[in-house]
């Protein structure tokens, strides 16, 4: 079996780990956490999301977050942007690379962005055109590429004709979600091949949940098919908005595990970030869903009658 | 991708989750588990161990067990034995099918069965041996087989030298055991084309634990090395006794939503296994590991702080 020797890991459990977790992080909390992340080898990390506080009020502080952590050279710090008020914030910020997200099902975008894909297209040109003047690279989010919780399956046509709209915005990079995590490897195998045939695989990297389990065995499938990046959030922060209680991103130190076991370099060293894992575990109160912090930490698991029968 | 059309999963949930679940269940809630599980579309049930209840108390209820739950056509039902005394028991109960045990690495087999390897092979022999002369089937578990909680690394020609004597007895099945939750897909390649040298792939089974969250990877990479019988626990039940708080078995769940999401038959039906897990999980009164058992009941994430803050 022929596997790349080296990976990159973006790291995105400060944005989409913690805009999806319940508890609210003091500022000060994500600071020292971002910090810590910066310290343990990773190269990219997405510190915050700069959209209206309305929809996501955990992330209401992330103008200062971005401005008060320490820049640890050679770490690229990104954050997801919706529109041209959120660009100018992250411009504001001093973020080296923004990214702008849309779904490849017309019912979550209409539901997540209030807008039809069609409609979105222009609003995101505008948004990389004027990002590129600003000289940020740009990162595109497909998200329900597994599937859509309002619409069931999503078609392959339906993520290639969005991958083709970003990438003639010139958008760098894809990062192809499952955000719902119904993704399996054989469905995997299909949407890359379907795109690898109009694509370099370097266009694209995959952002897996792991809410059935699956996550790892689609990263195995992925590095199959040759893919290097990949998304994942440290201790599997964040849930999923559609299925209460269960787990979000595919868990920072269970990838490192495996792809370290398999001999694939990360550069990223796992103690560290098992540590960033604990300590972020500590603040949320809460037993994150990473199989890995859960060996290191050694906690009995949490008993599901808290506090009585 | 070339993957198996089918898969025959066997269920070792009421052995080995709950031998180490600290949860102790009535009687009752056990037969109600296993009759639950003979209706799901599983044909191969393990459903206790006759080892001493001085070892495994949680169990000590195996006879009565084995004689009262309800018989379905089709299903066998296995049980564990460790030596002649077990193995009358298991007769006694008229369980079909019985499996043995023993450890790659010299140090778990002593402390797990308080005998070196080589001392263990004439007793299994005999219990093989006499198992055949009542007309039982044998299967073999080997533990260790990716990593041991004392050496650390196993050999893989430790791992052949069991497997040639397991074989050499007759038993009919190995069923390679990842004990502490350690393989990866390039180990269960590396291991698995080893043995694959030596004898036709139907002679293994995998049993993946999923401590750090690697298990459907490593299924993944068994398919496609021809791997087409494999172990796994409702609900993922049962920790790992070398890690608190740590994942137990791979969840019969999140086993079968891959495995038929990607065209695999098992002929089993995942909501009544999920409602099986449902029942466990209720009965243990924590919240098991299984991926989507968490995503079907619904339920918020237990916190950390049982009681306190």
């Amino acid at each position: 079996m022929k596997w790349p020797a080296n990976v990159q890991i973006k790291e995105v459990g400060p944005r989409d780990g913690l805009q999806n977790e319940k508890a609210f992080l003091s500022t000060e909390d994500k600071i020292h956490l971002i910090n810590l992340m910066s310290r343990t080898g990773l190269n990219y990390i997405e510190i915050t999301s700069f959209v209206n506080p309305k929809w996501i009020p955990a992330l209401s502080d992330s103008l200062e977050v971005a401005k008060r952590i320490e820049r640890v050279p050679g770490v690229t710090y990104a954050a997801l942007v919706p529109n041209l008020r959120g660009l100018d914030k992250a411009i504001e910020a001093d973020i080296e690379e923004v990214s702008v997200f849309m779904s490849s099902s017309e019912t979550h975008n209409q539901k997540n962005i209030n807008k039809s894909i069609g409609d979105t297209f222009p609003v995101l040109k505008e948004v990389v055109q004027e990002a590129q003047m600003a000289g940020k690279n740009v990162r595109g989010y497909i998200s329900t590429v597994f599937g859509c919780p309002y619409e069931g399956k999503v078609s392959v046509n339906n993520v290639i004709q969005v991958a083709d709209k970003l990438l003639e915005m010139g958008i760098r990079e894809i990062s192809l979600g499952d955000t719902i995590g119904a993704a399996s490897p054989k469905q995997v195998q299909i949407i890359l091949e379907n795109l690898l045939k109009r694509y370099p695989i370097d266009k694209f990297a995959m952002h897996f949940h792991d809410t059935r389990g699956t996550a790892l065995a689609n990263v195995l499938m992925s590095l199959e098919m040759g893919i290097t990046t990949f998304d994942s959030s440290a201790g599997g922060l964040g849930g999923c908005p559609y299925a209460p209680g269960a787990s979000g991103n595919v868990a920072t130190e269970d990838l490192l595990y495996m792809l370290h076991q398999m001999g694939i370099q990360t550069g990223i060293n796992e103690e560290k970030q098992l540590e960033a894992a604990q300590f972020i575990q500590e603040r949320i109160g809460r037993a994150l869903p990473s199989r890995s912090l859960q060996v290191f930490t050694g906690r009995p698991a949490p008993t599901v009658n808290e506090g009585g029968e």
